[in-house]
């Protein structure tokens, strides 16, 4: 069970604030191995891959149609409706994230603007395992779809059978998925980072996977393929007062805590009695969880701290930079504007985590391990790149021409002076 | 001299888009030897590579106030007055950056935002050599200035006498470095990236610099620390038709190719004669240049590339993704909705590269070595991370919960239904 920390000195927060060491085997070697062979052989060591780490020999790396209408109808009514629930509501929110910044005369004669353009092509990467993560194609795909990306790839690994969970099917189907192919493991990073005949070549990589996952899209990044953000475990930090209710904290910290045993889970409380009572409840929901198990034990890494005020916790949390900030209290406004370091914050009683992870309308992609400090969750902008432009006129360059000539000697560039002085001396002669 | 291709085929234009292979020296184990030294040893590490790299022994890493007072006497009136002006042009650029989202109800009763968050403290690496590279300093402080990042760390190395070059010190203090530090090469990077007694631990490292910055950007990325954007030579591709001016269009292919001999120049040209009256003003401009060695070096691996129309010369250069392209036309207004993959782009005959190198107010740190087809420059993006909020009402959670509990639950996550069927259940019996 969690351990409690009863009103920690500041100087004890940065330890506080420690994850869990994630246990980094030298994979690196291996992985390696993989990148190459796939950028040697292509298709066939995807083949060959396939078999060796998900037992099944394939005929055809790429779904078909024909899976596809199959796979529409093994899916349920209700969890349809449910999906395109939470499409619409992920649309609204990224939509307005469009940007449309205005053309800006920096000084007379030199306009200069940016324009959002779309990363042509990205690649999404879904774990496979025993449930299939159709939320997080709605995460990857959907902005990618508003950014205007043109080819949206995407790899998962197929079963046993040889087949792709019908949830995930639909799911990439309904958001405009270009591609879907049975891969997975490192061997999927390297199709999509180098491409082979049946995998597009593609500039970006985006999406959650284990220890290969990660150590093939950290290689492929040094070759120039951008990916999202660095990984790590998923983490929650809930801060509550006397006004939160214990029933719900408990609950939110076991969604998290269901994830891995390897999940981060903190309890901030203001008082000793939300503390007290959210343990409670905790131990009694999670005698009934079916990943009971898996929950317990990364209770059991986790830790419930007890502080003098909201304010106080902001700033532990601040700190701590958590992926999931749930502020379960009725007062959450008047304190959220302290908020620095977090990737997605909940406020007040209804706004679970849940919300958020699935249909909401937010993003669940976000940044772990603390890179909350230094890192933005998956939005629009990770699907576009945005390019400057700027126009001078004769007068612009006559404005900005004398400061560039300075500035560019100064640096012992004569070259870049030059060509600001062949202008002025053409605008002048005219 | 620049090699000459005329109207190459489509399959061809792959080939005639790679950039010369960057030597990529082992420097693995050295870069990784100096931050493993940085971060046992601190200060005393610093000063130490300092003797050694830099050959001056150091009484402090610290730039103090007296000499910030001292270099401001040392800089001409001139060239301060040249750096404010581009100071202010660039500070209205970056200006209009700052985003300002609306909050958006996906659902009734479900309300959610995103909100821009400075990153706390950023650190700039400004290389040494011959030249001091000032113009760097207003392109990544301005910004960072802009967003509200509380820490900027300045480091740069000193020269053999101890000292920073004035110009590098005015611009600094000028635009609001908070900390200067006389160090470089990895061993800077290792000092911003966990931090010693003299240099703060910062979240994200910008800036350019030589290979063993480069590697070690690389390497304490693998640790979390966010930084700009993968290093490569500097380039141009400069699209002109016939109503270019040879003579400019010569002037801008220098500007790029003085900056080293890896430096990549590729000129499109929609006629003939175009052309060859712009190879011939490269020639001359080329005799009377104080960099010319580096210059001619830089050609030697370039290319001239001739084209039947604007169009396709946007098409060519969309797959060469270029750091900056120049269109030398008066008809670029005509095909720039075409850009797809370019850094900064410079509209007609008086747009110099060298004026957003300087002084229009676009930034200069800009995505090379084909990264512009998915990367961006560093803009006041570069310095905030976007935090989700979300607050859902009793409505809210009415709307959406039962569409989460299906997703959790197709999903096998039974703790993250619960939390939305005990919020139900409690709503519904109130």
């Amino acid at each position: 069970m969690m351990k409690v920390i009863k009103y920690p000195k500041r100087e004890t927060w940065q330890n506080l604030c420690q994850r869990a060491q994630i246990e980094r085997k030298t994979l690196t070697s291996s992985v390696a191995d993989i990148l190459e062979t796939v950028k040697l052989k292509g298709d066939r060591a995807l083949l060959d891959f396939t078999e060796k780490f998900d037992g099944v020999a394939l005929d055809s790396l790429v779904v078909q149609p024909e899976e596809i209408t199959e796979a529409k109808t093994k899916v349920s009514t209700e969890l349809k409706e449910a999906i395109v629930l939470a499409k619409n509501n992920i649309e609204r929110f990224h939509k307005t994230q469009q940007s449309n910044e205005k053309k800006v005369e920096t000084i007379e004669g030199v306009v200069c603007w940016r324009k959002s353009v779309a990363i042509e092509k990205v690649g999404l990467y879904i774990p496979g395992g025993s449930a299939p993560l159709f939320s997080t194609i709605l995460m990857l795909a959907i902005p990618a779809r508003i950014a205007g990306c043109k080819e949206i790839v995407l790899c998962t690994p197929p079963n046993a059978a040889g087949s792709i969970a019908p949830e995930i099917l639909f799911t990439a189907n309904l958001v405009g998925v270009t591609k879907i192919v049975k891969v997975g493991g490192a061997q999927a990073i390297a199709a999509m980072a180098y491409g082979t005949t049946s995998v597009p070549r593609v500039y970006k990589i985006l999406g959650p996977g284990n220890q290969y996952v990660t150590k093939a899209k950290e290689l492929v990044q040094i070759d120039g393929v951008a990916i999202d953000m660095p990984a790590g475990p998923s983490e929650v930090l809930v801060l509550a007062d006397e006004t939160a209710v214990p029933e719900f904290v408990a609950a939110d910290l076991l969604s998290q805590a269901e994830h891995g045993p390897d999940s981060q889970v903190i309890l901030v409380g203001t008082t000793a009695e939300i503390l007290e009572k959210t343990l409670r409840e905790l131990e009694k929901q999670l005698a009934a969880l079916p990943r009971k198990t898996i929950a317990s034990k990364a209770l059991d890494n986790s830790r419930a701290i007890l502080v003098e005020s909201l304010t106080e916790g902001i700033a532990f949390s601040n700190e701590y930079a958590p992926e999931h900030l749930i502020l379960a209290s009725e007062n959450a406004s008047t304190v959220m504007d302290a908020i620095v370091n977090a990737g997605s914050v909940f406020l007040g009683n209804y706004s679970c985590e849940s919300a958020g992870d699935y249909a909401s309308g937010t993003n669940h992609t976000l940044p772990t391990n603390g890179f909350a400090k230094n890192f933005s969750g998956v939005s629009l902008d990770s699907f576009v790149k945005k390019i400057t432009f700027q126009e001078l006129t004769k007068k612009g360059i006559q404005n900005i021409g004398p400061a560039i000539e300075l500035m560019a000697a100064a640096e012992g560039l004569d070259a870049h002076k030059n060509a600001v002085t062949l202008r002025l001396n053409q605008v002048e002669n005219v």
